[in-house]
Formats: structure tokens, sequence, C-alpha cells
């Protein structure tokens, strides 16, 4: 097994074409992980969620890590963690964002779906307003793990 | 789909049958998210690793987060969330615990096989040492998305 880091361009090739990772966010230095669902352009992971601990959270703490790890055959593999920052796209001041993640996120949220599901479970209701935000990345750092040609 | 809350005991029943999680720290409230290889055994989880960031950052505070999701067939999932704490085990102190991680992560640890790839790459070395740890979990909740059987 041969492991290659990649460049920043390469992170993003990436990330572009897969679309569930882990969201770390942390208040008081206590760490939180979770999984998201997320459409990635232009240097922003775009998401729908609902709001919970994670919003809370990364509204009183705005500094994030994602991590994506998707494995491939014979042991292969590629993982890409980015830091960035939490943004939220509330709808008076970014309709457009919004519809862009709408449009981007397309029939990809599945895990979105599930938090729904969850949500109004507990509600009681099916009137939970979906809350809209975007990470800008700062940094990426990535490995890739292939076969060894030799 | 049916979200189902789980016990902590069904939380526990899940991580003993799984291996593969992401592990999150924090440092000065930058969250950092990585992928690891564990065994969870009566309220820890063991982990062979290398010395890194995650190790340094640990050091520094051990307040963790470990999630593992696991999907099953017809979109039906299983998400367990544990806070815990970081135990370094040092040869010295713990060499009953250190046998017993080597025992329970046994031919599993492929993630750590790859960070010592890593390494070994690094430093043009073979003599990368090891470093047990383990994290006391403190807390855990779970969710269940089922099949409605309606």
């Amino acid at each position: 097994m041969l492991i290659n880091e990649m460049t920043e361009a390469e992170c993003g090739a990436f990330l572009a074409n897969v679309s569930v990772g882990r969201l770390g966010c942390s208040l008081n230095d206590q760490p939180y992980v979770v999984t998201i669902t997320f459409a990635f352009e232009s240097g922003y992971l775009y998401v729908i969620s609902t709001f919970g601990q994670k919003i809370k959270w990364m509204r009183a703490n705005p500094k994030v890590c994602v991590e994506v790890t998707e494995t491939g055959p014979n042991a292969q593999w590629t993982s890409v963690i980015a830091n960035g920052r939490y943004q939220e796209l509330p709808e008076p001041q970014f309709p457009d964002e919004r519809q862009h993640a709408r449009k981007l996120l397309g029939s990809r949220n599945q895990w979105g779906q599930n938090a729904f599901a969850e949500r109004r479970l507990k509600s009681d209701s099916d009137l939970i307003p979906p809350l809209y935000f975007r990470i800008q990345i700062e940094s990426m750092t990535g490995l890739r793990a292939v076969e060894d040609a030799n």
C-alpha cells in the first residue's frame, strides 16, 4: 500500500464527488461529531439541517472540522480533513444561497430527511422549518492509499 | 422509516459489534475529526495509534467524542455518539491493558496499519513505536432507523 498526500485541488475534486461526511464542532473544548450530508462547491460545503445541538454549538463557536473517508476495492481509501467556519444562511439575507443549496443537494439528502423524520417524531408536527448553513473551508489535507504497483 | 432512541445498553451492544468510527477532539475550541479503528469492552474503546496531532491534542484536552454510524439494507441505519475521556496506556504502567488492547483489536486494525504505513513513509524507518490509548465512555446516545412495518 502506498499512502500519498493530496493537494488542496485533489481534496476539492474528491469532496465534489462525495456527499456524506462527519462534522465536528466544539463548545468549551468538548467536541461533538455528527454525520452530515453535504454538497461541495467553490470552497463551501452546503448543508440543510434541523435545529439541534450542532447548530447551537456552531452559533456559539463557528470553528468546525469536516472529515470524509471513502473506501474502495482492495483496501484502497481516500480521507480528507477540512477545517472551516460555520455560516448560517437565514432566509431574508441569503435567498440565493438557500436556493443554490437546495439545487446542489437535490435528492442526495438522505441524512437530512432522517433528521426531519426524527424531529417530526418528537414534535408531532410536520412543520419543521429547515435550517440552511454552509462551511467556508479554510484549509484541507488529504491522504490517499493506493495499491503498490511493485 | 421509524427513528427510535437507543438505551445505553443498546448503544454498548452496537459498539461491541463494530470497529470503525470517528474520533473528535478539540484544542482551543478548534475541533479535529479522524477515523479510528477501535475495540469496545466494558465501557472503554481501545485504540492502537501512532503519535500525531490527535494524540498531542488529547494529551492537552482529554475530552473527546466518538461517532459511529452503520448503514444497512433499505436505508436502515444506526448511529451512536459517545462522549468520553482520553486515557493513554504507556508501557510501564499499563502492561495488562496494552496486552488486552492487542488481543481485542487483533487483526481488525486496518486503519492503524495504514497509519503506520504512512509514518514509515515519512520517517524512512520501520521502527515506529505503537501508542496505546483508551476512551473511557461517560455518556452515550443512539438512534436507530428501521423500516416502518405499517
